[in-house]
């Protein structure tokens, strides 16, 4: 079975694609960075005129036909310098959009840039597993998609397990939870780096960007969460209100695990199969999103909606959002101390 | 802007996905025969593990998930009695499912077959251009999708040209209307066997299957002829009663041309890129349709009811359904000494 959690289909007013300005401007930022990689790590083979790109986690756009253009225009640039050739007469860009099967491919395909200069596919499947051919991969990207994990970890919902977290999220993060969710987020991420190893070719680039969390720093001690917290307070209080089962939400749980640098790069090499060329932190235009409690509900609506909706159905999820945009001003002060978390750029070579 | 004349979306009861065993019937005849194909046709290159198939048009499935398990079960015994190596250990089969992009890819992704070895692409676009990267292809497949055109030909929808044609499709069929429906033949066949024959590898087979008209036939003659003409009818009494502006009508036609056996080949032939290795009449499990009036408007529904709604709204189509079954009894006559169609299996080598 597929999961939930995608993001929310369509182009709707709570439609992911009308509220990813936050990742897109990751994206702005990350652009330069992109470019400067390509032109000096990739390794062009002007004997084929085939060059694939995958956009791993691509959501229903358009932050993702930004982020392929930004790749395209780059490799474009370095053809073109190295062989005095037009990249448009000779390459060949195919471009795969990857998500679970159950992403509205649908809106995405209908919302195609017009003047796009690529063939296109849509990939249905987890990025945990294989989604394409051996070797088959010159460029893959990762955006704001590898804190989701494939499951809740396991004894996290369960009451009678050490790990059980009750809190849904960082409030309580015992050891146990702790231990539980960075197991699970290696065994995730080493299931994603081994797929990406044998789809990508020798010398091939992988670029990640997301939110982490920096060494030292407690994720509840961060903005996102504090919000995450937030959300678990209000789903308390709608449990109250009768809309939601309180046992069901004791053992409701997101499968998500913003890591520590350290988490991450330690899965990296333990993985073996790509030199990391750069892990930086990299400056967000809005370094954490904006203190305004309406823009921070209509952010967790359409991150978080899909997944309360399917589980406790659309009116609790309707009172949860109306609480946590209601009860947000009482944290703000809260938040607004909060400490750094960390946007991340991460490039990986294929060795 | 894509048209509008994809096959009706969904898993319900009047979706495509459930209403075309007639076309599946025709894939079963076919599965012989390609195997056969593949078996003495086909040039196995046993130094890649890459195995690329294409479904052009493939709609929402079920029926493409079978054509193109065909088409791997041959390859794969192909391989084995040639390499004596297991193809499921060394061959990794990528399908590519071409269809508009808004054909219902949703549906697609989420009823692939579980059991499914191969790694997944839905690619949007009409197949009229290029939809894949050159030289990527190794068996492509085509089915009951030829007979639809890339736009009613010009003139066909004009009250002032000659070639107006009032009748909605056959019966008024003069000389004018037939010649512009066949140059419109030419020009789309002709462009999707050029953008094939860059897609296809030398040596590359690509498989056709559908309805064409014998020569020497009418089609008007034909089953399939006599169906479009009562749809027209059905059209017209609809548009008496009020619910279809009678002019929208009269400038009313589909885009879709069943071809004459020497017109298919001329074409074929006038691109060069193939080799015809076989053009045949296969016989269907069900040779035409059943004289079944309420089969007949189901098939009837689900092949044109989208282009009627989305050009006379649906109170317009859910009339003319309605009239088109209760008045089929008066036609089974007529139809049950219609003249055969053809449904024909035609395999090309890419040169």
């Amino acid at each position: 079975m597929a999961p939930t959690y995608t993001m929310a289909g369509g182009k709707g007013p709570n439609s992911y694609s009308q509220h990813s300005t936050y990742q897109r401007a990751l994206l702005e930022v990350a652009k330069e960075k992109i470019s400067e990689a390509i032109s000096t790590k990739l390794e062009i083979n002007s004997a084929s005129n085939r060059f694939n790109i995958a956009d791993f986690g691509c959501s229903t756009g358009p932050n993702t036909f930004l982020a392929v253009q930004n790749i395209i225009d780059a490799v474009g640039q370095k053809y073109g310098k190295e062989t005095q050739l037009n990249p448009g007469d000779n390459i060949e860009f195919h471009v795969l959009f990857n998500d679970h099967s159950n992403n509205d491919f649908n809106t995405l395909f209908q919302t195609l840039p017009p003047t796009k200069r690529y063939f296109v596919s849509g990939v249905p499947g987890s990025f945990f597993g294989r989604v394409l051919p051996q070797d088959s991969l010159h460029v893959g990207h990762c955006s704001y998609s590898l804190h989701w994990l494939s499951q809740v970890p396991k004894g996290i919902a369960d009451q009678n397990s050490p790990a059980w977290n009750k809190d849904i999220h960082c409030t309580g993060f015992s050891e146990e939870v702790a231990e539980a969710y960075l197991d699970q987020f290696k065994i995730d991420m080493g299931s994603f780096l081994r797929a990406r190893g044998e789809e990508l070719v020798s010398g091939g680039l992988l670029f990640l960007l997301g939110s982490c969390v920096p060494d030292g720093v407690k994720m509840s001690e961060t903005m996102k969460g504090m919000l995450l917290d937030h959300l678990g307070n209000c789903l308390n209080d709608v449990a109250k209100e009768g809309l939601i089962n309180e046992e069901e939400l004791d053992s409701f749980n997101f499968p998500i695990y913003p890591a520590h640098v350290a988490e991450f790069k330690s899965v990296i090499e333990d993985n073996g199969c790509f030199t990391i060329e750069a892990f930086e932190k990299i400056s967000h235009a809005n370094e954490e999103f904006p203190l305004d409690p309406e823009f921070l509900a209509t952010t967790n609506r359409v991150t978080f909606g899909g997944v309360i909706e399917s589980r406790f159905g659309k009116e609790a999820m309707e009172r949860t959002n109306e609480l946590y945009e209601k009860k947000c001003p009482e944290i703000l002060p809260e938040l607004a101390n909060a400490k750094s978390g960390m946007q991340f750029f991460i490039m990986l070579r294929r060795n």
